[in-house]
């Protein structure tokens, strides 16, 4: 299985950038993990914030194939515990799925269509998080989902 | 009001703290706002950890005063939005309430004392975090939560 996180570009915290490599790199020894990072056309401005969500929504959903399974990472969503989510993520493997991608929408949410496109939708805490701890966040869990899976005592 | 976030001392990530530093900053512009981190003696040898539990158990409750609101951060606790926890910020402040102490028990949760002194059970996510995490989760909803109360835009 190959897991990607799809985001839309924003100015990073450096810290931030380099915590989220750390963890990409020890996810990596489990699973083909990769942050995808998207950009619209700087200069490219919008009248309202439901045309920038469609404009990101068609970007996210040009990188997404048919044979992808994609998860809308929202507070919305459902939630589960860490050793939930572990579960979770190995029923996947389980059932064969070839391409797990989780996408964060921009900071208005995400259009109808990738709302639409999205197997299911989880959230990480009821909480609303600014878009860079999201990322961090997802990484921290992704990499404890498979310290749990083998095992290991990363996890208390 | 006061606000502390109390925790227990780990080897810390630079960045992550400097993080936690700049949003303690932030907060400092809405409310007296300060982090304490408690440290046990580096020799002691704890038998189990239970008896570590304990230990730090009553290292937090000696900071603790008789008339502080101590609440305990726990996956097991009620879960706010970020507004639904901004709007219970505001009610302590409405209700007088002079010092609001947040407690991070260590890896391995808090002791039975600890839980009986708090006076609720707030989750920042039904997510386990990494020690580190769960400080910077927790500035950052604070000053979220100031935002919100202040009709500012940080928060969407």
């Amino acid at each position: 299985m190959n897991i990607t996180l799809l985001v839309i570009a924003k100015t990073q915290d450096e810290r931030i950038k380099t915590l989220c490599r750390e963890y990409s790199e020890r996810i990596g020894h489990y699973v083909n993990f990769s942050i995808e990072v998207l950009s619209l056309p700087k200069k490219k401005k919008f009248a309202n914030r439901e045309q920038q969500r469609e404009a990101e929504g068609k970007l996210i959903l040009s990188f997404v194939h048919k044979s992808d399974t994609l998860i809308l990472l929202d507070e919305l969503g459902k939630e589960f515990s860490s050793p939930e989510f572990s579960r979770w993520i190995e029923k996947q493997q389980n059932q064969s799925v070839k391409h797990l991608v989780f996408v964060i929408g921009g900071p208005y949410g995400v259009s109808k269509s990738v709302r639409q496109s999205a197997r299911q939708t989880l959230a990480l805490s009821k909480m609303t998080f600014s878009h860079q701890m999201v990322r961090l966040i997802f990484v921290e869990q992704l990499y404890r989902a498979y310290t749990i899976i083998r095992g290991e005592s990363y996890h208390h």
